[in-house]
């Protein structure tokens, strides 16, 4: 039973999936009913998929999973596991980074610098004695929420179940949402790409938030409806935003978030970072390791879920 | 035993104060020997002094006590208090933010931001794994390195005696510095300004340093010999800086700092925050608060030394 690698694969991987007793292919086109495995993200998008008949499994690289045709995957109940975990380190850090750049007014500071210009700000806030909302209760949000215990703020969990999470000092659910925002100073966004979370963020919700609140993104871009967003900016009902993540990417050239005061862009970036290479394909590893032992996958989506 | 309070002194501190149990006046004609504790800083000059014969402590909002009738409040046993530390939280913070900014290659994605230009960073770092020294181990050093503990990096601080300071995972001196400097991603200068810290980061140090070093000075212009860094971020030997103090500020305007990459300039103004005013009352508070326990003071100066 082979594996087949996308293009992107490194060599370094490859060898170490060999090590572990497997073949191993990069050829789309012949034996297609020998794969078994089939490994990595984006790239997989083309590949024969009503031909891959004897795939077990799909490990991906990517933590979203919207790019593939999940419809045949479930039929053919192909396990399907994702990467959630292996970006929530560098993703954690830079909601940090956001966060701090928008209290910290990075952007004043920047545009004085570019014109050499000595010019105080007294617009600078603390996070400390702040609270925060993270919408969305996994890994990436709990690596940037154990990185904030130490800032003084109150940090608030949303999920749907209502499940305890550390280090989240109180989960909140969808009965108390709309009273609960008006008490948070940051929200962020950490919800996955499902039906239940498209504009999870739009004009409703900017009747409840507190007037000033700052807003990260770092999941999915459609889970905010930018309009509404824009809208909260102008009216200053929302203070800052920092968004590496859109409803159309790459962002419109003509998108007014481009020029907005307090508004901070990323081109879907927040996941790189140099210890990266490392991480990436340790669950994988971890995987066909694990089927070679007879034990359960880590990592599976539920198709149901979409996450 | 009544507190007294200057003019400064907002009335939400003052029912805190009452709250505790204490009488309060702002009335420094009458009455003056009931006066147990004096609060405020420089609108405090013009008390009489010789008539305040049963004040406990004198408790400052300010850092400094040079403008106090010292020898009086000595001669009297009068405790006093200051506040140093207050604005270890929002510098702490600042340093933070710092750091981040130079991982997460903040001027490439601004610079782009003003263009309208989407381009992805494969040159983002993470402060996870990597090794920071805080040069100096005061308050603003601790809390810092306070709120970087879960961000899994190895913490260090230098120090001339050698004491050992939480949470720094190890203290450096003076005998292990120059070896020490080659494991260093992050050097965060927190040092005073003394004779013995002028040009502490020189041409010198520059030998010793791990080349791409990333450098944050948020306490004074003069330890750090500008030339010698200019030098360094010119020929790469220094991976990026984030100076909010400088040899002469304001900055000149012909400084090459300015235009330099990786390089970030603020106007002396980390210690800023929205939590500063709340903040400035906290240790009398606190002493207040201990005085009625029976508890040993915060913050008491040392009339000797004059810190």
């Amino acid at each position: 039973m082979k594996v087949y690698l996308e293009k992107s694969i490194p060599h370094k991987i490859e060898d170490q999936i060999k090590e572990l007793g497997y073949e191993v292919t990069r050829d789309a086109t012949n034996a297609l009913d020998e794969i078994g495995f089939v490994v990595g993200s984006q790239q997989l998008i083309p590949l024969p998929w009503e031909q891959l008949i004897n795939v077990k499994a799909v490990l991906l690289k990517s933590v979203g999973i919207d790019y593939l045709p999940l419809d045949i995957l479930e039929r053919n109940h192909v396990i399907l596991t994702n990467n959630r975990g292996a970006y929530a380190t560098p993703i954690g850090e830079f909601i940090i980074y956001n966060m701090l750049q928008i209290a910290k007014q990075n952007g004043f500071f920047y545009d004085n610098q570019r014109e050499h210009q000595w010019k105080f700000s007294n617009k600078l806030e603390g996070l400390s004695g702040k609270s925060v909302l993270f919408l969305g209760t996994g890994t990436i949000a709990i690596e940037a929420a154990k990185r904030l215990e130490s800032f003084e703020m109150d940090i608030y969990g949303y999920n749907t179940s209502g499940k305890r999470v550390a280090p989240f000092q109180r989960i909140i659910t969808e009965s108390s949402l709309k009273k609960e925002l008006a008490n948070m100073d940051y929200l962020v966004f950490c919800l996955p790409s499902t039906k239940d979370t498209e504009y999870f963020f739009n004009e409703k919700m900017l009747q409840h938030i507190k007037p000033g609140v700052k807003i990260i993104n770092i999941s999915r871009g459609n889970v905010i409806d930018e309009n509404a967003l824009i809208r909260g900016l102008e009216e200053k009902l929302v203070g800052g935003a920092a968004l590496d993540v859109f409803e159309e990417e790459p962002l419109d050239k003509n998108s007014p978030l481009w020029e907005m005061d307090q508004v901070y862009l990323t081109p879907h970036n927040s996941f790189y970072s140099d210890g990266n290479q490392e991480r990436q394909f340790l669950t994988i590893l971890e995987n066909l390791k694990r089927y070679k032992e007879g034990k359960e996958f880590i990592n599976i989506v539920n198709y149901r879920k979409g996450y």
